[in-house]
């Protein structure tokens, strides 16, 4: 069954965000349109043979802790060698350290295809890559070659060690310690608890990038340093010996029961070494790199998985009939239409789409951002810098946010049999679900979008913003049929802008909790203004018909879908906005808690 | 762990709902105040004892069939005993059926306790009790006295028979036959699907009610009729014979695993007898009956989760430390606070409470007006069945749809812990994703409430439902703290005739494709609009505070998450109607079918 368009993914690469452009730098001289296309294309057809058709079973299969150790579905191996094999691990790493500098924004595309065919295997290579980052970028050269080459054939694995039993999203409270010992490492010993990969069958050994309070360390979050603590460690005689990371156990899970969850115990036995990466007390800084790259690739799944779903319904919302149109109530009709042709069918549908597609053109928009980062100077990489900053937040969240809901009308439109396991709907709403929470839940996100992303240096970031944002609308209006579309995101605009006048006040008046209080709900408008905004790139990308190899069937799609997003989803704007700037404290908590 | 607050069931009753007023009526001679609460108390205890602590066993070990037939989870038994013994089952019936007269109100405030600590138990009585009730009311005395005693003992247990393979919203696609015999009987033939407690090991019989096709009847859903369809059937010497019900199969699901739903084959030796209830080609309207029923049954389902779900996050919530408080920021605080005390989690809280409770008072006043239309004569009897024919959709779709996003926001609150399976969050959450599907898709309440009971005798049951809102609206503006809010109430009110003056011109164009597109928003403006009622009634017992038995954190609490509702709820009707109100056609297929 279809689970995803490779042709609207090349559309969205270089019709709408103009991929050619990227190309022209120097840095990727390596690359052209075509050499692109053919990476793409293996990776679907990988996609299609090894992902996919196990996407099911890595449900039915849970990975299961056993023994001391975490068995994953035996697939998986094959998904990591034939992913390895496409030259995608590290790809986009310098020459020096391996890679072969392809964009992030071909990276992250070639992401969407793997998790949209199964959401449950990219993560552990996505991982490694996050970690090989961590160490090309902060580490020492040493590090590098110790480490590196291992992980880019992902025979070794990488994994995150942040979360802990009292230090989840208040990651200042963790309590792993380092102690320094005469040989230049550090002795490791604490708990770290949702370690996403962070055991299994498939690899020789693990680099845990483990953030951890050197003895005598500040206090919260300045006291944080970054290790590298492998679960084998290096001897002199170049063999591999325990390091004391022991597996405590799994967590099992609503959904993603391929992608094992692992509670790690790093020197139970006193025997645990790490090394510090970069310097001391800066773990937190250095981790976020890693932390904004994952919370891309958290939205790249949740997209990708919320277009599979529509796929599936799409699918069968043309096949199934049932009933007849309402345009035909009274005359006498025998045979029953395709529930596709009934308008509340069809709003679901055409929300999963605009959700999913949104979602996707968000995605590289904000990869877009963070290869024009590497490849330029001043002031511009400034810019692209606070974009990418900005952008963030709204990739990680939305998608997931919204694509819970998109694959619960995945569900809905199969009606009963959505419900049951004959079909992958379920799977997609119970896979989906944890993305909201992953690399820091859509209230952070939205904490970080409004109270440090958009107020920052007074407020340029969003002044940066709007001017691209006017910019697509400029170029929209071109086209009569794109004119009210590019008049309404202009409206939108001054929505937002009335709202941080409202809110703004009580950030300089430093009542921060009045403040944030609703930045979730200022999220929920942003992100209706950005994903009309890419709505709208694509309105104009389908007027503008540049590559013949799209139909008209195509172009119709996209701009009935922009019409939607616009008619039934970026009004939302104007209730939230009325939510917002209403001067009430009801979740502000008093002096005591009444809530019973 | 707290799953349901008994004190607030009773709140709502006697305080909220007046439900002393309709003991009045010498129907309910037999019943006071204080025999209400005994019941109450008493299944408060069976829930406790016989529910709650297997309902997360009724997940992991999920109805199976095997050897022909399905078994259930082997306390389903015991529950079933002890809530038979309570006297629960029937027990709205009148004494001549063997029931006695208990208000429909009573029954369905039990059932929610039941639901909540378990929801996929109750079910398989509540359809055992809809079916005797189609009996009652139109079978003949001879069927009453065959199968009703049986029921009411829930040896025998009931189903109702609807869907099939080509026929589950469209009712009139139905195929099953039915030919009559000589003997009265008719030899039936068919496929049903999705027979939710079609068959387990814990029934001697099932008396099973389908809808099937006389042969020569007229097309479509005038063409129906309902018969008897016993699994095992009686003989002459007084035993049982096999009666040529199969069950093929079971459909595994998402969620509400206890609950076993099967695929039934009727006749397929040609040896399976039914007997007509009532006049032939009537069979839909009666049905309608038991699936009205259904629909308050399955709203009220979803409110019990709901809940439940809420009191498990708010004891999390309460418990769990993590970070400072936003107005702590800058200051040495060294102790991280508890979640409940973050204003957005805060606000996730209140919307689960908002929705859970305000879903319980909504079906309570529907069940009333049940009771109400029993005891009441002419005008004011067919006021009252225009009230709960109004409010039974959104009785329905209201506690399904949003009791989704609630249990989402269960999980969300416990983050990373939410989606495991070590607390129940995620299993309320996949448990109350089929409800809003069950007797009829939200799509198909909206359709129902837009396209038929709004506009029912030229306005008249909109009519009387503003009048009485009007009258909660006068009542609460007695009190100066309940103003704005009944100010914001009548607000809402003309932005649903507004909404009507769009919409109403359509349907007299017999434009009803047009008219109906956005039911389902209409549906959502609707529902707020209620649920904004109901909180108002709750606030205005909060602020009589009749009963000296209920606390100031009680009433506290409720008048906090009425200012929640009103103050981030009702706002949405801004948008759905500025959405609904948009001359536009987007969902509206076209000559061509260009999804893609």
């Amino acid at each position: 069954m279809k689970y995803f368009d490779l042709d609207l993914l090349k559309f969205l690469l270089f019709e709408v965000h103009g991929l050619d452009n990227l190309l022209k730098y120097p840095k990727y001289s390596e690359f052209d349109k075509d050499s692109i296309l053919m990476f793409l294309d293996a990776a679907k057809d990988i996609a299609d043979k090894e992902m996919y058709p196990y996407y099911q079973d890595c449900d039915k299969q849970p990975a299961r802790y056993e023994d001391g150790g975490i068995k994953i579905h035996p697939q998986m191996d094959n998904i990591f060698r034939a992913i390895t094999d496409s030259g995608f691990v590290g790809a986009h790493l310098a020459p020096e350290f391996g890679g072969m500098n392809m964009p992030h924004v071909i990276v992250g595309a070639t992401g969407l295809i793997y998790c949209a065919a199964n959401n449950h295997a990219l993560a552990y290579l996505a991982l490694t890559v996050g970690a090989a980052n961590l160490i090309t970028s902060f580490g020492t050269m040493a590090q590098v070659e110790e480490y590196v080459p291992h992980m880019l054939t992902s025979k070794w694995m990488g994994t995150m060690c942040l979360t802990e039993p009292e230090a989840g999203s208040s990651l200042g409270n963790m309590r792993t310690t380092a102690t320094p010992v005469s040989d230049g490492s550090y002795n490791i010993k604490g708990q770290k608890i949702f370690i996403s990969g962070g055991d299994h069958q498939f690899a020789d050994n693990f680099v845990h990038m483990v953030l951890a309070r050197i003895d005598g360390a500040p206090q919260g979050v300045k006291g944080i340093s970054l290790f590298i603590v492998p679960k084998y460690r290096n001897t002199e005689d170049g063999s591999l010996e325990f390091n004391d990371v022991l597996t405590a156990g799994d967590y099992q899970k609503m959904g993603q029961k391929g992608y094992c969850t692992a509670h790690l115990m790093f020197g139970e036995n006193d025997n645990c070494k790490g090394w510090l990466v970069g310097e001391e007390n800066k773990g937190l800084k250095y981790m976020f790199q890693m932390m904004n790259q994952a919370r891309l690739e958290v939205g790249l799944t949740a997209a990708a998985v919320s277009t599979a779903a529509y796929y599936h319904s799409l699918e069968y919302a043309r096949e199934r009939v049932q009933g007849q149109r309402l345009s035909q109530k009274g005359e006498k009709v025998t045979e029953q239409t395709q529930i596709v042709n009934h308008a509340d069918v069809r709003r679901m549908l055409l929300m999963q789409r605009a959700v999913g597609i949104g979602s996707m053109a968000l995605i590289i928009e904000a990869f877009k951002y963070y290869d024009l980062i590497g490849v330029t100077e001043g002031e511009e990489k400034e810019n692209n810098f606070l974009m990418l900053d900005l952008l963030t937040p709204i990739a990680k969240a939305y998608p997931t946010e919204f694509g819970i809901t998109s694959t619960s009308y995945g569900i809905q439109t199969l009606g009963g049999y959505g419900y049951t396991v004959d079909f992958l709907q379920e799977q997609f709403m119970r896979d989906i679900r944890i993305t909201s929470i992953y690399e820091g839940t859509t209230t952070i996100q939205a904490l970080d979008l409004l109270g440090r992303k958009v107020a920052a240096q007074n407020g340029k970031p969003l002044m940066l913003l709007m001017g691209i944002l006017n910019e697509s609308i400029a170029e929209a209006k071109r086209f009569d049929e794109l004119i009210p579309f590019a008049e309404q995101l202009g409206k939108s605009i001054g929505t937002i802008q009335k709202t941080m006048e409202y809110l703004l006040p009580f950030a300089f008046q430093m009542q921060y909790e009045k403040f944030l209080k609703d930045a979730t709900l200022f999220f929920e408008m942003m992100s209706h203004v950005i994903i009309s905004w890419q709505w709208l790139k694509i309105g104009i990308s389908a007027m503008k018909k540049e590559d013949a190899k799209y139909n008209d069937a195509f172009h119709k799609t996209n701009l009935l879908t922009m019409e939607y997003y616009f008619n039934y989803e970026l009004p939302k704007i104007l209730s939230l906005k009325e939510i917002i700037t209403k001067d009430q404290n009801t979740t502000i908590p008093g002096d005591i808690d009444y809530l019973n």
